[in-house]
């Protein structure tokens, strides 16, 4: 086989076979192949599109290019949920324990954060005691115990993807729904569950700015799920502004516990219920889905509000917390988790209405106060970020709180507050709320 | 400025700035930007077109990424003649006399051959004493007394090209309008010459296989010649078979003798008398070549067939050899030539018509026989190569002779003579042989 020939092919809008996909992607992994070869096939890629056939070929190819979780030991349909990413997402620490509380197995790996989006890794050892770090068989057991275990990354997964991805970073092929797809789904492949529900964000804060985008991606994903055998349910949600009033590792956290009290923000709330509804769904856990797919996602919703509801959610999260070496007690008292030494309350300029929050721009103000990170090795402030006290649609008085900004250093906090209220823009006239759920697709 | 962002704006099929372009090159060229970030922005050339004004730009910065030879010190207009590459064509050795008899300054500088085509350089070096390789002030007298010199390349002629051009030979971009355009064009412009007349070869021996191709590569490369400041004319002719009856450096050389004596081989002599023409026309020695340009093609083809029916073209090749140190006894006597150890007939197999004689393969058999280069550095003997006795068109006989080898070694002789026989069709019905001038285009 000779690369030369598969760019060419490529190039020339051929459908590839599986082999010469192989040949590209393992010879690109082990450094047979160089970059410069491999940027040109992605150029390709991207200009030329790939079949469904050469995009499924890809995903399973970058998935078997390093360790595939073997989670057979857990008994059940065990269901993974990504986002694709957006500020203010801290709904894995809700729907995982509503979820697990319904019985749908939860073995979950998660990331941490970099740039302006946070890590739930991040998120979870802002609790006091809580390990990320687990062995696998301690994990498989902690699943089968008490139906719910969330770790960071373990293992080597998808070096091809992790090469790939850097390569697209830099020599801009990023924009290809090809790639996109085959990217998340190998990862998602890899972890190891039965069944995906994936987050598909939407709007000006995410990497689709609009639904029809949003739309392919998210069909793009189903149907390479389903065709390496998972079931796979994408929910299409609003990215238009931050999700929730809260942004930071704590204080997320919080929001979080808040929700599953049931006092939470709506929008959190909401997404929560259409996710956590969609993984009782996929777990099987919602009766005959494939037959009357409605009637299964009303059903799924349900289940998931009762476990709100029930207070049976919040039993499993303080249960999920235990288990993994944290204090529950902060379900009770925050003040147990990391508190800032500083915090400034941010007020409107003017009087008006609030029509737009640049999620982007309030991720960075997070970055900011010291919530993210800029480079890998960067440490983090637990107790830092932004919560916001308006948003888009809400009426604003001249003087009124927009947001507070928290964090333990003096200057990092003024430079995310400066950051934050950069990113309101107000008008004289009443703007519509965005609606949270655009579209779910299965 | 930002290569992901130049990178990101060709690939959506925008126009760059002369900037960018310049940025992309010469960081190229520098080494600052890699060749990974190169071929993706090549790729996406090669897929999205490159504008008119963009493949201006390009060509004008590859040919100043080096040496631009200064020719000011000779008088007149300069032109140059460049040929997109065929198996057997020793044109310049018979249109740089013709033209320079006709009073057209030649400062040529020409290449030397790898692979199946040729090179003038070793052809005039078949020539006993010849030098082909002379000091710049030594080549600008030479001109300015003889009205001719022809010399190996000297210095750094557009060395941006030269990297991409071996970026491109493995990524799968060599087949770009833009690309080849700029790549030929930055050399020629940096030669230094005043006008240029191209030679676009057309047929299953060349990289244009069909006229529109070929049109459309003469076409972007008169237009970028004269969006340059110089006059270019382009003609397109036949490479659906070798271009005379000689391959081989000596055997070239003695053809092109034939030819200025009037008995050479038809299609060479009519390729050279355009040619040559050609060059006369863009040296504004055919009178007002711009107003009425189909009388000034004509006046130029009739000049130089008046220089050749004359004699002075065979004269001015005289005078051309003596200048560069040669021996001109070698036009009367082609023996003092080097003359082959071992030759041998190659007799036809069948009876009926030729339709066909594969130029590649027959400049690949020549190679065989000793007289082209696998690589670089490989010698080269002057003697060795075929000598054709029928073409496509020609009626023949079983065990007429289809052709003679010619070589040093006997292994490499047979070895090409094999070649040469494989290059050869065979047919029961007569075929047409090619035209040989498809089209001028200026």
């Amino acid at each position: 086989m000779n690369v030369v020939d598969i760019i060419t092919k490529q190039k020339n809008g051929e459908t590839l076979t599986r082999d010469e996909i192989s040949f590209m992607v393992e010879g690109f992994t082990a450094g047979t192949i160089p970059d410069y070869q491999m940027s040109a096939f992605l150029m390709a890629v991207v200009l030329k599109g790939l079949s469904k056939e050469n995009t499924v070929a890809l995903t399973e190819i970058m998935r078997d290019s390093g360790d595939v979780m073997d989670l057979s030991g857990i008994e059940g349909i065990k269901v993974d949920k990504h986002s694709t990413g957006g500020v203010g997402d801290k709904t894995t620490l809700i729907v995982a324990p509503i979820a697990a509380a319904a019985g749908v197995p939860i073995a979950k790996m998660s990331g941490r954060g970099l740039g302006f989006t946070g890590g739930t890794v991040d998120k979870m050892e802002s609790i006091p005691g809580f390990r990320t770090s687990i062995e696998n068989d301690e994990f498989i057991r902690a699943v089968n115990e008490r139906g719910i275990a969330v770790i960071g990354q373990t293992g080597n997964l998808a070096p091809a993807d992790k090469k790939i991805y850097a390569l697209r970073d830099v020599t801009g092929t990023t924009e290809s729904l090809a790639l996109i797809t085959s990217s998340i789904m190998s990862k998602k492949l890899a972890a190891g569950s039965d069944a995906i529900v994936l987050d598909v964000k939407c709007g000006t804060g995410a990497f689709m700015k609009t639904i029809p985008e949003a739309e392919e991606l998210a069909r793009s994903m189903v149907e390479i799920g389903k065709a390496s055998g998972k079931k796979t349910i994408a929910i299409i949600s609003d990215m238009n502004q931050p999700l929730g009033n809260a942004v930071g590792n704590a204080l997320e956290v919080q929001e979080a516990i808040d929700v599953l009290k049931g006092c939470g923000p709506e929008d959190v709330t909401e997404l929560s219920i259409n996710l956590a509804g969609a993984m009782i769904v996929a777990g099987g856990l919602a009766g005959n889905a494939r037959e009357e797919t409605n009637d299964a996602v009303l059903k799924g919703k349900e289940i998931a509000k009762e476990m709100l509801d029930s207070g049976k959610a919040l039993d499993k999260f303080r249960e999920f917390v235990v288990g993994q070496g944290g204090d529950p007690e902060i379900a009770d008292n925050y003040e147990l988790m990391a508190q800032p030494a500083h915090s400034i309350e941010v007020k409107s300029p003017v009087k008006g209405f609030v029509t737009g929050v640049d999620a982007l721009r309030i991720g960075l103000a997070s970055q900011h106060t010291g919530a993210g990170r800029e480079k890998k090795e960067d440490s983090v402030d637990m107790s830092a970020g932004i919560v916001l006290n308006k948003k888009i649609g809400d009426s604003v008085e001249k003087g009124e709180l927009l947001f507070t900004a928290y964090a333990n250093d003096k200057e990092k906090l003024k430079k995310g507050a400066e950051e934050a209220l950069a990113a309101f823009e107000f008008g004289k006239i009443e703007v519509t709320k965005p609606s949270l759920i655009k579209r779910v697709i299965e």
